[in-house]
């Protein structure tokens, strides 16, 4: 295993303290290993708590700041974060006008948040949760009942961030949470596994010559192993799923073409080129897209696509200025 | 070789159609391979042209747009550009303030750009260069007469961009990007190799359970070879070099924490972390950072750590707004 860290036990304790020198927008609970906001909002705002296994950054964490989150919960390596920390955060982020949780679709994850709400609820704030689960590869999976939650919780916190920012009241933010979950669909391929540290070795076994195509956010299985193959016919491995999913013509789209974490960038424009080429002659409208690392698996090299069926309201709330770590732009 | 790519020849060319497609803010020009903004400046900006060979994505493409380059050449992968491509671009750009070209300090390079402002010149457009030599690793290397130019070129290219745009001519822009390169250093290392699409296996080799301290962007090697170490120890081989060679105290500086292309950014903000502590604790003041992937080399996994020396002039360029792909703020 080679890996920039110190002892692998305390990876996420350590890049937490990173984190904090780094970026000034938001300041880090390491306690209850919770990012926030370094000025948070006034009263009067709904308040976004998301989180979940370290090992997938930017996510969450480079995404609290004006217009997205306004907490993060670092689990530890690829695990869930725990009630109390989620509970923390909740209680510290309300403004009286309620906390959306948004949970990716994973057992652990899912379970926590919902004892953290009961917990939350206890004290007086109220709290809605969305579930998200986009990734049409399986299924059921290794850690999920159900989809599991990938790409779309990237789009998702930016489009719902931006709600709350300009002031929706939490039935308007959990409403437009649901159609973003509703409307996006994802697929993903991995040419080699990751490394959780604490293991030392690689997740899963992927032979030179092969790919996983389907592969979760953690290294579990895919759809099926595959033999290498050229850029444009990975593209179409992950084109044909979504759209066989989610008739995406006919309204824009919002695209995102994701690295798994040792993928090159010019690796990932080159596959954005085939995809897009690929989407268009679909008929799908591409209205604006992200090319890059945005929820990544450690150390995997691959890819996800993301394709989010969006209309004016999601297209505008987009647009609007966000200033994270993991996102920036307006400001 | 496991790459999201279609004919190892090609990658480069495949790569600028997924870069012109994702991004609206530059127009690729596919006979020269040159990156240009989509929207050029008025007359009078003094213009800046970059560029060297591919696969250090997001440098110099995706820092092209307003607050930054005006082109950016892409040459075959880790191979210069040649004098046809930078001809082409220095005379597209000029807007009769003259062209500034921004040269890493590689012989094919610096020996491409000299003849493309000999053949600008003849066409009556005024260009002067700057050659950028901030790499304290090794006096001379394998492409390289002189110290190799590396992570200051990502920082001297928003600063001067800033100038450019501000409207400072050639003259005072060719000062300060002197300035700057004379207070930038930089050191770099490698966990792995990185591996040339059209070479098809690793450049150079990198046993288990050691790394290479001191590397170049292209593999070549660098002071010697250590036994894995820690983060903590790793980051003392990277700040003591760069402050051995250059007092940063005193003023404030400008701190990038650089992936090599396949480290995840979870390692990237833990090594910042320990770099940061250790500036700390010399004494110097971190007034600005940069932690992410900026200058690359392919799939090497690893990091560099660049330093510069700032003053209150540079400061205001830096914080001044840039919109490009790989770097954004204020717009």
């Amino acid at each position: 295993m080679k890996k920039l860290i110190g002892e692998p036990a305390n990876v996420v304790r350590d890049a937490l303290v990173g984190i904090e020198l780094s970026d000034d927008r938001v300041r880090v609970d390491h306690q209850h290993r919770v990012i926030y906001r370094a000025t948070p909002k006034d009263e009067g705002k709904v308040a976004l708590v998301s989180g979940g296994g370290s090992g997938h950054e930017p996510m969450h964490g480079g995404f609290v700041g004006a217009g997205m989150l306004d907490a993060a919960c670092a689990g530890e390596m690829f695990t869930s974060p725990t009630p109390d920390q989620m509970e923390a955060a909740t209680n510290e982020v309300d403004r009286g006008a309620g906390v959306l949780h948004i949970v990716k679709n994973y057992t652990g994850d899912v379970m926590n948040f919902e004892m953290a709400a009961e917990l939350a609820d206890a004290s007086g704030v109220k709290t809605e949760s969305i579930v998200i689960d986009d990734d049409v590869a399986v299924q059921d999976s290794l850690y999920t009942a159900g989809r599991r939650g990938v790409g779309t919780t990237v789009l998702l916190e930016k489009i719902v961030g931006a709600a709350a920012e300009e002031g929706r009241d939490l039935a308007a933010v959990v409403e437009l949470a649901k159609r973003v979950n509703g409307n996006g669909r994802s697929m993903g391929m991995a040419l080699t596994s990751c490394t959780v540290p604490a293991a030392g070795k690689p997740t899963f076994d992927l032979p030179d010559g092969e790919m996983e195509i389907g592969i979760g956010i953690h290294g579990e299985p895919g759809r099926r192993r595959a033999p290498l193959a050229p850029a444009s016919e990975i593209a179409e491995m992950l084109v044909d799923p979504v759209l066989d999913d989610l008739d995406m013509t006919g309204a824009p789209t919002i695209v995102m073409l994701n690295g798994m974490g040792a993928t090159p960038l010019i690796e990932l424009y080159l596959m954005y080129g085939e995809v897009a080429a690929l989407l268009e002659k679909a008929g799908v409208t591409i209205a604006r897209n992200l090319v890059g690392n945005y929820i990544t698996s450690l150390d995997m090299a691959g890819c996800s696509l993301t394709v989010l069926r969006a209309d004016d309201d999601v297209l505008g709330l987009w647009d609007a200025p966000v200033n994270t770590a993991g996102m920036r732009w307006g400001v």
